[in-house]
């Protein structure tokens, strides 16, 4: 790879019609002599990818449609994975969903590129092959995500490892419900998270605490923590965005004002901190306290299903995504209640048979199977 | 200097005998392999410094009668000054009290020594003379405080300076008493410190708020920041110690239970930290939440003649903390009110005038004559 001689970075930003792809954008849009946008990859919005490529001039575009779209014939139209391995990428920003990332961020990291991650389910998926190819490559991840960004952050300059993540969670919109109020819970009230503005998967997820339970996974892989190091606690106001207790027992806490636009710029402009005036500052004379919760295990079907899969590890945890992901496809269809996510996810989960040591293929196909079965075992869910 | 080629570190300790000195020597037991006492030096306990002097086998040893006592006769016996700059020493704690650091640090920094500063004083009085020897030398300082560690914790791996320094405040015993409840405080009341044990000087002081006026100061010099750059919030529980706000708006705090054993250490072990069970970790089981709340300036008037005398500069510092250390002396021995303290150190700085670029001399003329204005002017105080 040619050493970028310039002090701009040159991104390719996968998923950037989704809500952490825009928000990338106001960042490059605030410090246009920091960062040059090289590449779009967009698949759920035609326009706005359209308005996109008008406004920062990539040369590399991708719609989802595989084939080259009318609205792009002066840019050079290319898969995720050749954007993700291009030349001039200095940084590869994965903000897709689901499993789209996986094959993009594996291809990145063997071409030696930095990743900017907010995708969860490639290292959840596959986070030891991950791990293994960053091994052998100068390829290396920088977390988009608040809490892991936050854990990072507070890391930085440490030398040994944690002793101890604390990942604070919101807890979701549905906090404090009984079983019987979260079976009614509809799909608008679900997509209304009460601090953070994300794309409807994340936020369902959020709803459930699946998405701590990715969250606590790919921090295991990320920072190289055994999960039973990794503790949860509720914390409703989303300021406190996640902390590590090091080996002489001092906690280090990351805060801000709940806004992605933090996490998102500093791992663009790391080592370097940028001063941005349009993101929020905490006000002290505003904020006199900040809670903590213990988690109800209890309450959260789906965060245990998450840390189970996390602990049996193999193929599971892809199990765990391909399944969550078509459960939570019907959930926004009305074809399943809120509870029947995590009770769907669970049924293909015990009629897996999970392998300890898993190959990117049998990955592929523990996902392919597991979408399969939810789909098929969906109508006896309730 | 000759590089220390052994692993261990050899200390010497300035104020061995007083609470910060006490918890280093508990640190040095904890890590035999880690850190060795080459030096002691005590001033007001001697029965103590002879048990710390049969138990650490120091070959340096310092008792404020300036002459060798009988009790010391199998060691060398030397000042200060000469220990703080002593061939073997690597690392140099100063935690003495009051100004006594002064001309110990400032030797220290001039033989290219590690300074683990407990003692405000110094910086306080003289913090323009101890950078600018700083920059001539490879001697550094390491700060002890629990505040400043915090900070220097935060700011460990970023490459900028803070954009804000938010200083925690216990905001001592007597947070909420009324004015009138004030002025009868006894010794006793004052003595007694919710959260930390530490010595009278920085207890009383810890109690009009003079202490967090002199770290704000100290902060000032240590992180080269402008002292209207510094924030200062009540947080009465003692668990987070300070926090940082960087270029980019996210704040990171460090917090522990309160234990003065931890930034001991870390100045100690620093850039490593060390597993210690006896330090104690936070229980987020026990911990629902942490409250802050602003200071009402007006409700501390030693903490607004701390800040005034940080703006002006100069020897006005140095008068500050001579009128302050009479004043409390005062205070303990039942000849002037706990209000008492902050009007005659008012009265002392009233009658100053002072200069703006004082040199070591000036700064100790002043303090000198602070002390005698302090002493003269006690009786018209009430």
């Amino acid at each position: 790879m040619l050493e970028n001689q310039s002090s701009i970075k040159r991104l390719v930003i996968l998923g950037s019609t989704g809500s952490i792809g825009q928000q990338t954008l106001d960042i490059v849009r605030a410090f246009p002599k920091k960062f040059q946008v090289i590449g779009l990859a967009g698949g759920q919005n035609l326009e706005l990818l359209k308005k996109q490529a008008e406004e920062f001039q990539p040369r590399l575009i991708y719609y989802k449609s595989g084939r080259k779209n009318a609205a792009f014939k002066d840019y050079q139209f290319t898969s995720m994975e050749e954007m993700a391995i291009h030349l001039d990428a200095d940084t590869v920003v994965v903000a897709t969903s689901g499993k789209l990332g996986l094959n993009p961020t594996l291809a990145a990291i063997k071409a030696h590129k930095t990743i900017a991650l907010s995708n969860k389910e490639p290292l959840v998926m596959a986070g030891e092959i991950i791990l293994s190819e960053m091994k052998k490559s100068q390829g290396w991840i920088l977390p988009v995500d608040s809490e892991h960004s936050a854990i990072w952050q507070c890391l930085n300059g440490e030398s040994l490892k944690p002793a101890r993540i604390i990942l604070t969670a919101s807890g979701g919109p549905f906090f404090g419900l009984t079983a019987a109020q979260l079976e009614k819970v509809t799909p608008e009230q679900a997509l209304n998270h009460p601090s953070w503005k994300m794309g409807k998967k994340v936020t369902i997820d959020s709803a459930t605490l699946m998405n701590k339970g990715l969250e606590v996974i790919e921090a295991h892989w990320l920072f190289d923590i055994p999960l039973d190091k990794i503790d949860i606690l509720i914390h409703r106001q989303s300021i406190v965005h996640s902390m590590v207790e090091l080996a002489d027992g001092s906690i280090k806490a990351q805060l801000s004002r709940p806004d992605m636009r933090l996490p998102i710029q500093f791992a663009l402009s790391y080592p370097q901190r940028l001063a941005n005036p349009a993101l929020p500052r905490l006000d002290w004379s505003q904020l006199s306290s900040l809670q903590f919760a213990q988690p109800n295990y209890d309450d959260y079907p789906c965060l245990k299903l998450a840390l189970e899969a996390g602990r049996q590890g193999g193929t599971l945890p892809a199990v765990l995504c391909g399944a969550d992901e078509v459960a939570v496809e019907l959930f926004l269809k009305n074809k399943l209640s809120f509870g029947g996510i995590a009770r769907l996810v669970a049924k293909v989960m015990e009629k897996h048979t999970p392998t300890s040591s898993a190959s990117l293929e049998d990955i592929m196909t523990a996902d392919e199977w597991a979408r399969e079965q939810a789909q098929k075992l969906a109508g006896g869910v309730k």
